[in-house]
């Protein structure tokens, strides 16, 4: 059910301590801003010295104030801090916004030190957000506790950094998009990320979530947060790169994870992942309207040749179709166009549209019904024939309201479909163009971003989630070679038969109760294929015993395994491997195995454990998945088979805790089923 | 030398055949366009109407002005086109801008006219852009024949749409990029994409050409003009994705030709290729000034850490590097900053800025000046301190004039280096970044917009241009695998020693020539491997034998090809072939051989004939080229000999024009040279 935020989101008081008279501190901006809604709440400022801070009188201290406060926000120097906040628990606070900055941030004591107070506030019931914060705000509740003000709407932003909190405030604008809430993370000693993304997936006033994180605190229940948040949620994050990662850990002490793993898990919980402000404000206003495409299939239209044929490029870029219309739609345009106009797809008026802007909307009609298109893209000169300036076509000769009366025209017929419609305009801030946003119909300036809108808009596999993790199992007590392989083997995972020998007379018992082909590895031995530890295609006893004495006498080794040689024919290798991640906890890596598939790094991640029809899509998904299926007249392997093991080797890994790393390479898969032949496992 | 376009680009006269007062029309605009310049040549207006066009009298033909025209501009109805241009012809028209449509773009018929025009204006030595174009304009001449005005600057652009042109305009603006010629490219009847991107590049008013095409006209030889342009050009093009192939070839009735073809000639000529208008604003942003960095280590410089690590994954993204500062650097910094500032890669001034803006200043010098350094990209708040809202971090608390000052502070030190120096800034058109961008200083809202500038600023390998096609060599009479092995050979490729035979004896007469193992293939079968034609690893000649028996009774083929089999061990299969593009003539693709490496389709295409340093440089550019270097302790093979190899069999195409398509495949590549093992010829 998660904490209960109510005291920080519609505190029944709120108190300023820190506020200052002073315009460059920000005690000052915070007690500005908290003012504004003193209609809605009591709001106290509270200054050390006394003394008027904006116009009134401030209290000395909380206490002296001889009331409870619900809600304190607290902005004193750091040698204070802890005073501030016990003397705000003393007075009744529920919740505490933290501001003052020098704890994590600094170092291992400024960690230490926040640490201690946010386990007096958990002691006292009560939540806290920061320290390091620049505050909060909540346009649903008139809660004003941050400089700065948000356009109110229904994106809820959790940032960790101010400025960019603010370029998104400043690209939202033109989208129509504003902010239900705004929360500054600061250090999440107490209140995470995880806490909110929660609360504001229970909020009614949030219609979509808005994530810039560098530290996810706990990125496993971030991820199953956000899958079950039930609405958008877009994660701008760094520390993709080697420079950021640097950074952010020396900038908020944060451990930070590989760009695979949070890509995996945004895959998996469903959440849109984004590298800048700019795509972040993109999905969103794709996003904002709930609006989800059927399939892959693009219209096009443009007026004017250019315009439509990059914007199919864009879209099929972004891994988009642009197919060609069906007939009937063909005759619709052509009964509505002009007979120069080319009705294949991109869709060209040729001029049409400067004559006559209501042939925009009676293409842009029969394209959103066509049974072959899931959405449209109107791209080019829309939005200009009303526009000061005149296009080369010699625009600006056809009245404004005529190109208006088409943006209404168009409006009308997206909100007669549920099929999305994206407009790439020269002219985004013209007045048929702010009709069409209005009308909740994404426009752009730029065709990439159109094209990403609508890529965000498609269809996905259905996210599976994320899969709770087990209850730990009984664990291993030793990492070697057989105990790992038997313990495998007992959760389901078919391994040749095997057996452990330390001499020449187990040897024979071995070949007694098998035949061969043989395989001979030496045990104990940190990485045995490298040392030559491993003889495979031993025919039979004979070869066996030969590969043995030399094996022996070359490595000494205290023990070997004695296995069936597996058939290779037709059959594929993969490797499967589970890591721990600090803050994903167990993370699964499938690829192909053989040595042009690790040069190319050919390999997908994904939360464990992972289910059998998660891996299969993993699985498919690789550059190399179509050796899968066969190729040169080979049969295709047992692809289902293969995600099963994967599902059996990731649980077996989740339940086991005290394993940091875990791999089967190589998983044989052939046609008719899966083997395990080697794995190596390391004890945290 | 190319073709002489003065009387298109600086005529003694204009006429304006088709001038019209109905400003519906297009000929009202082109003629208001073109007597704005009167002051600087006389301008003619004609309507075979007479009456009065623009308040004056216009003429009612070109011949009853009595006075010869060095241009004539012609927007008349498709049907008078013909009659206007001979008229003009015999009056002494130099060049003819050819608006009227309704030719090519129309079908085979409309073509078949513009040709027969085109015919006549060369016979009489004039030269014409068009028809179906929209004018030209030349702002270093005072030649306005288009309509909209277009901001005077050094960009030439070379366009096939209008309406993208003016998107181009509208983009230009803010960057202060402005156009010293525009050219609407139309049909290309007569004046090609090539004659005009060659005579751009002569003129001196031009510091780069933009173009817009999707007909390219000869490909071939516009790569060749690019290569030798030496200004920056930059290259928008459709015709990627299906969609746009399949609407640029109806739309201009032209071919088009693969991405993979335009993307190579692009890299061989130094072109930037780019796929939106947005794209191709910020390349030409970024290459205007000139500058190139050395290397490509950036540092970025932000006031709070958001943006200097999303900026820092951006950068590394777009395949630059975000290294550690140098020790010295950083004690600079440490200097010039405060103690919480972060003096790492990102460096981050963590709130210095807001009270010292000085400190961007401070912190771009130690940057410019740094060794470690190549280019330096400043990201986030700057020009917000003086922007209207004031920042989360309370910005707006410093003077503007201080941060006026830090912008000319930076653009000192911009100018005291020959580094590229971009800025991203969320208050692009603020005074203190205006002050920037007119140093010089590109400046984009986007951060990867910023980014991108970076990387096409970084250096490239020299770009080794287009090499001429050779004279053709005597044609191949026959396309069968032993004529092509032979002429292949004879050009200088190795391949193992191989006799055809037709029977046993001479197979037996071939075994007495040279020793096994033995390799033995059926002739003049379409695919003969596919149809069991090949046999390999016959170890003597009783094997061979055996194997010629075998199958010879199941394919009965007319002859059969015995030869020496090569040895395999730490080899490299590679694929080399050459086909024919309609636009740039013979094209080279290169890849690795094996059934993973085609799944992956991992290959790489150039202009033939291919310098060996060029196939060295496509062949260590594979996603595979790591098996080039050893992989698992093999030794690394001969690339030199590969790409000696691919230079030999690329030029030895380029002079077969007959050889529609060509491929050796495989070509084994070992650690002491190359072989080629197989080969293919289809006649054109």
């Amino acid at each position: 059910m998660g904490r209960d935020l109510s005291a920080l989101f519609d505190p029944v008081s709120v108190a300023v301590v820190g506020a200052s008279d002073d315009p460059a501190k920000y005690g000052h901006a915070i007690a500005a801003q908290a003012v504004r809604a003193e209609g809605r709440r009591p709001v106290h400022l509270v200054n050390r010295r006394g003394g008027t801070v904006l116009g009134r009188t401030a209290a000395p201290s909380l206490s002296a104030l001889g009331e409870p406060v619900d809600l304190a926000v607290i902005s004193v120097p750091a040698a204070g801090f802890e005073d501030a906040v016990d003397e705000a628990l003393r007075c009744g606070a529920r919740a505490i916004v933290a501001i003052t900055a020098g704890f994590a941030e600094t170092g291992a004591a400024g960690r230490a030190r926040q640490q201690a107070v946010a386990e007096r506030v958990r002691a006292a019931g009560a939540v806290m957000v920061g320290p390091n914060c620049l505050g909060i705000a909540d346009n649903t509740t008139d809660l004003f506790l941050a400089s700065g003000t948000f356009t109110p709407g229904g994106v809820a932003l959790l940032s960790q950094s101010g400025n960019l909190a603010l370029e998104l405030q400043l690209r939202f604008g033109p989208h129509g998009l504003g902010f239900s809430r705004f929360v500054s993370l600061g250090n999440q000693a107490d209140v995470t990320l995880v806490d909110l993304l929660a609360d504001c997936a229970r909020h009614e006033g949030t219609r979509a979530i808005a994530v810039y994180a560098e530290d996810f605190a706990d990125g496993r229940a971030f991820a199953e947060a956000a899958a079950d948040a039930g609405k958008p949620v877009v994660l701008l994050t760094a520390g993709r790169g080697d420079a950021s990662a640097r950074s952010a850990q020396s900038h908020t002490g944060a451990l930070t994870t590989s760009a695979d793993v949070v890509t995996a898990a945004c895959r998996d919980a469903g959440v849109e992942l984004v590298a800048t402000p700019r795509e972040l404000t993109v999905a969103l206003a794709a996003l904002y309207s709930g609006r989800r495409a059927a399939g892959r299939r693009i219209a096009v239209l443009t007026d004017g040749g250019g315009h439509g044929v990059v914007a199919a490029d864009a879209v099929e870029t972004s891994g988009l179709t642009v197919p060609e219309l069906h007939e009937p739609t063909r005759d619709r345009l052509r009964a509505a166009l002009w007979e120069q106009s080319a009705v294949a797809n991109p869709v060209d008026l040729a001029g049409m549209g400067e004559q006559d802007p209501g042939s925009y909307a009676a293409t842009v009609a029969a394209l959103l019904t066509a049974e072959e298109v899931d959405a449209v893209l109107m791209t080019g000169y829309f939005g200009g024939y009303a526009a000061a300036e005149g296009g080369l076509g010699g625009g600006g000769t056809v009245l404004a309201d005529g190109e208006q009366e088409a943006a209404r025209l168009i409006a009308a017929r997206h909100s007669a479909t549920a099929k999305p419609l994206v407009v790439q305009s020269m002219y985004p801030a013209s007045p048929s163009c702010r009709t069409l946003a209005a009308a909740g119909v994404p426009v752009f300036a730029a065709t990439e971003d159109a094209a990403r809108a609508l890529a965000v808009t498609a269809p996905r596999p259905p996210h599976t989630g994320v899969v709770p993790l087990p209850r730990p199992a009984p664990p291993l007590r030793k990492s070697g070679y057989l105990e790992t392989r038997g313990a495998l083997e007992a959760a389901g995972l078919p391994f040749p038969v095997a057996r452990e020998i330390h001499d020449e007379s187990e040897l024979i018992a071995a070949t007694e109760e098998f035949a061969g082909p043989y395989v001979l590895k030496a045990l104990h031995l940190l990485h045995k294929s490298d040392a030559g530890g491993v003889a495979l295609r031993l025919a039979g006893p004979h070869e066996l015993l030969a590969a043995f004495r030399e094996m022996h006498a070359r490595l000494g080794a205290p023990a070997y395994s004695v296995e069936a040689m597996a058939d290779l024919t037709d059959g594929v290798e993969l490797i499967v491997g589970v890591n721990r991640d600090p803050r994903f906890g167990p993370v699964a890596m499938v690829g192909l195995g053989g040595v042009l598939a690790e040069t190319l790094r050919d390999v997908a991640f994904t939360l464990a454990p992972a289910p059998a029809d998660r891996a299969d899509r993993l699985l498919r998904g690789l550059r190399t998945a179509a050796l899968l299926d066969g190729v040169r007249g080979r049969p295709p392997v047992d692809v289902a088979a293969a995600a099963a093991a994967v599902a059996t080797i990731t649980a077996f890994a989740a339940a086991h805790p005290e394993i940091a790393e875990l791999e089967v390479n190589p998983l044989l898969v052939r046609p008719d089923g899966v083997l395990a032949l080697d794995s190596r496992a390391v004890l945290a």
